[in-house]
């Protein structure tokens, strides 16, 4: 899994501060979660291939998390994309885009599927071979969800050295991958653990904007290998946080420490700020393996 | 009249090229035309104060000239403003717009007026003591509109030197300004052009995009200071703008020539350019007098 923060501001774009979008790329499908104005400009910036992206996760409807999400799916027909694309979001996201699109005449010529999410319990949204995504609910103003992305396990892992001591036939060795016993160069039963190892350890990500602290959602992102949670305020705002149902850097930290999560990014910064670091600072005081959200940054799962 | 290019290209948003937005400056009021995506951080790079905006002018509802408008209007709101906010533009666009802020439940607390245009004659759509503003019926994919920005004339000029050799009372001067006869120090009327000049010539701007090659505006923008055309297309791909309905550099120049126009500026160039001096050359075999548009150029008038 690979992250880019493609924008790691709140509010409004500016120059130099783009709105939420972040691109998960994960075994080669690219994933794009949330779509503030001039997401579009910011994914050619970071060299980012548009046809690759399949999939396109909204949180929310404020205008910082998906007023791009028009030109994107405008700019993909004048590309002359062809491959299908699917936009989960909340109820109200279809007709917001489509209204747009036909007042101006403007058709796609790809398949445009959306997923109009309406549920307040976590529920699966996509499934292959590789990755399950499902939705964390949130708590704001609005209807929001969160996103988990959760990498399935992988094949075990081959003991070659042990397999080829017992003597088994290479024609198991997928078999044995796959979980199975496999007989020996005596036909006897080889217990599976004998001969492999546990898979690689499964990646996840849970991205977690905007809502203020809601601890409901410990048990889902437990031990996730990257928490991003939202801190708009630092501590001398955290009754503006509470009254715009936002969180505080240290409250994104009592989150990341209760759900035992590998690393917490931070992001969703409010405008008021100029020193992100302290944001930081504030986060470790409660968990120490704090990141802050920078546009442009790339983090390796 | 100040002229400021926001944005000078056509299509989507690129990284070094915004679509189509301008603001008009009229004796400190500022009118935008047009709102492409990403036109508010253009209007923060060139320092144009958001409070100042009090309307804003759609051509037509392609995403290239307006989907940087909601957004616009989300920070408006953010920033707590209070002054009104007029927008003209195609019928549909209140809708595009408003269903956007209500999904996010997102409220303005200043009065938003739509003015729906739906007229396919000239219309006079904004008027005060300084100047007019009318629509310009074009000929595009979509309905859509230029805008005739028409300063009124000023007061005639006072000959204060032919004033005072004929003694006439100071007290006459503003009526005499206003176009009024006057009596002089024996009680003789004295003619209005005995002692006044024609005011300063009148400015007009008028703004035309998109457009196919469409000669039914040359009666009502003859003879304006500056004609805005856009030309999409350079001569080699007349086939394109015709197919399109755009117009070709040599296209607006004709309009321009046939409309004898003061100054011929160009842009909404397609994105398959890269040196648009090759717009110029070939409008200038036409019509000496044309001009580049180009981000963050600014015109007096």
């Amino acid at each position: 899994m690979k992250l880019t923060i493609v924008g790691c501001h709140s509010a409004s774009p500016r120059y130099d501060a783009n709105p939420t979008a972040q691109i998960l790329e994960v075994k080669g499908h690219l994933f794009l979660i949330d779509c503030g104005e001039g997401t579009q400009v910011q994914l050619r910036k970071f060299k980012i291939k548009f046809a690759r992206i399949k999939h396109i996760f909204i949180s929310h409807l404020h205008g910082d998390h998906f007023f791009g999400l028009v030109g994107l799916i405008a700019t993909f027909k004048l590309l002359g994309r062809e491959a299908s694309l699917h936009v989960y979001g909340p109820k109200g996201i279809k007709q917001a885009i489509l209204f747009q699109l036909k007042v101006g005449k403007t058709y796609t010529n790809f398949d445009l599927h959306f997923h109009e999410l309406e549920s307040d319990k976590p529920t699966v949204i996509f499934e292959d071979a590789i990755l399950s995504i499902t939705t964390i609910p949130l708590k704001h103003r609005v209807y929001t969800n969160g996103f988990l992305f959760k990498q399935k396990p992988g094949e075990r892992l081959l003991n070659i050295q042990k397999a080829q001591e017992l003597g088994i036939d290479p024609c198991y060795y997928q078999k044995a991958k796959q979980g199975f016993d496999v007989p020996d160069s005596n036909d006897n039963k080889v217990s599976n653990t004998t001969i492999t190892f546990d898979p690689a350890p499964v990646k996840s990500y849970a991205y977690c904007s905007d809502t203020a602290y809601f601890d409901q959602i410990i048990p889902q992102i437990s031990h996730v290998t990257l928490l991003y949670h939202e801190a708009t305020f630092l501590q001398q705002h955290a009754e503006l946080a509470q009254k715009t149902m936002h969180s505080t850097a240290q409250q994104a930290a009592m989150i990341a420490k209760k759900a035992n999560v590998g690393t917490l990014l931070l992001g969703h910064y409010s405008g008021r700020y100029t020193d992100y670091n302290e944001f930081k600072l504030q986060a470790q005081e409660i968990f120490k393996q704090t990141l802050l959200a920078k546009d442009g940054k790339v983090l390796q799962l």
